[in-house]
């Protein structure tokens, strides 16, 4: 399969995703508007940290893409969990919805799942990049030095996500800015730079 | 990243949003169909009016990157925020849908933030456009008076929203149906004449 | 705008209509499952004809716009009204599926309705086609005979949903089997002929 | 119309589906969540067998129809069966969800109506591969003898679904278990091996 197959039916699950997080916002006639988007504040929360988390995947998988030749078995599959990760996102935005000022233990758990998502994608972008490296489907020959420390920068991300979810257990509001500031980090570095 | 990468994910953003959109609208058995209509005017007024928008928000986005010759990362960055002010308008129109013909405080609020989400379309387009004339991304060297009108011109647009906001304070019926009517006007003035 | 853009944006929203239309089907934990599926027939119906005219849209929008050299402001604005026609289905799907079976008064209005979609999705085509040929937006040159036996052959399908629609006050499902017939005949005449 | 055009239309429909099998995915406030959790486990259990049918669905879609030169209205009318079959699973994965644990009757229907859905896109794909090479469709022509082996080899999938169903009147656990698995022996098998 061409890179460029495999980016549009990503583009595609991606563009889908990060509309359909919308359905998770909800007011509905009775109790006043405006009491209604106070009480909502998580859900809130939830989808813009969402949206910035789906809008920078599809940033950086534009980027890891622009470099790939050609496509084998494995990308194919990693790229399908990658995927799966980020399709699992509005479930996970919905828990951290409904459980962020709840329960301590549940609002815990909530940002666990989410935690677990970003970091199955993490780890599916730098198994992504560390075998297109190793078995030579890059668009240029790429030395072994630098193919390490491609790897190890990539790499790094998967460290991120387990201290914030570790952060959750002390604050889960905070845990979850934090999902939000990481993703905004990385569209501040990963990103062309402007002219 | 290319221009018509960035097209093709706004696209299929734009494609779902004005899609979903219908969602909004239910019937159920029960009660009468006619009589459930009509009890939804103003579930139809927004779907009516969010499907111009979106509509014409497609258009104009394609109007505004024909001129692009690449990208960087604060057209990035505001394309997002674009996308997330259109992704934020079923939410939008399901708070019109839900409180156009209820408390007058709570209609004017809903109107508010439908035209807040305008609004933010309004500025990001703004911002594109003025950024990519300034940084020089557009196809051809523009001089610094035509660019100047340009972006008077388009930014034009931006004074609008708060007037019809305003209108919304006196009735917000007429502010829905004004939000329709601009967008209209973008319609009539923007897109190429026929031959 | 180049044809080839109109095209994509109009496949994407059909590609999501035809999809999110399986959202009207519902099973829920309770009473047995084949007793609920045997209920829902009018909504298996609904969304089988859906299914089937939404796909039939698909090919009769390719098999016009392959003709269209440019599209100006006319084109863009009907096609619009094309994809809101086509966008509102699930709604009207939704109201065959609630009423069909019911007060026969309500069952009239919702393929009334279901009707007045199609209707307007034949116009829409009708004009688009109308007014390419007319303007001369088309790949190669038509003469004026040539137009108008395409327009009238075209704009014949207009004349169909009103019948079907009257067959409604007499028997709704029968008009809503009739819509699915008429999508089936045009799927096996306008498509190309097997080799 | 050319494969290219089906081919962007099916990605478009597989994206959507792949993406809104998460909408069956549900937590509310009130009971813990893991509780809601660890309740919904064959809600999980079908969203994941799902994710992987639509994942080696497209993977396979792309597969055959690279091999595709032309394209005619007895592959077009068979794409969209196809495409019916995989609509309608987020309908039959509710189904599981929802009585997989519940009565064995009704868990034994869903895993048959989960099953048929299968078998239909099977059934689908082996026709359009007979079709193909019958009609001298594809890029390249074969041999009598090749068609034949490639058909029998394809159409051989759709003798495994019906086996499937089968288990699920033994254990409907089991079955779906055993969709999965088939889908990821299809995914070893199918794709290309990596370099």
């Amino acid at each position: 399969m061409s890179p460029s197959r495999l980016e549009a039916f990503s583009d595609g699950v991606l563009a889908v995703v990060i509309t359909i997080l919308v359905l998770e916002l909800h007011v509905e006639p009775g109790t006043g508007l405006a009491a209604q988007l106070a009480e909502q504040w998580p859900v809130l929360l939830a989808y813009l940290v969402s949206f910035a988390v789906v809008g920078v995947i599809w940033i950086q998988h534009h980027a890891l893409f622009r470099l790939v030749a050609s496509v084998d078995r494995v990308v194919l599959v990693w790229n399908l969990i990658l995927l799966l990760a980020v399709s699992l996102l509005p479930f996970a935005a919905k828990g951290v919805g409904a459980f962020l000022d709840g329960d301590p233990s549940d609002a815990r758990l909530a940002i666990a799942l989410y935690g677990i998502s970003m970091e199955a994608m993490a780890i599916a972008f730098t198994v992504i990049l560390w075998h297109v490296l190793r078995a030579g489907l890059g668009k240029e020959p790429t030395s072994r030095a630098d193919a390490r420390r491609s790897v190890l920068r990539f790499g790094a991300g998967t460290l991120v996500y387990p201290v914030v979810i570790a952060i959750g257990f002390w604050s889960p509001v905070a845990a979850m800015v934090g999902f939000g500031l990481v993703v905004c980090l990385y569209l501040a570095e990963r990103t062309p730079a402007p002219n």
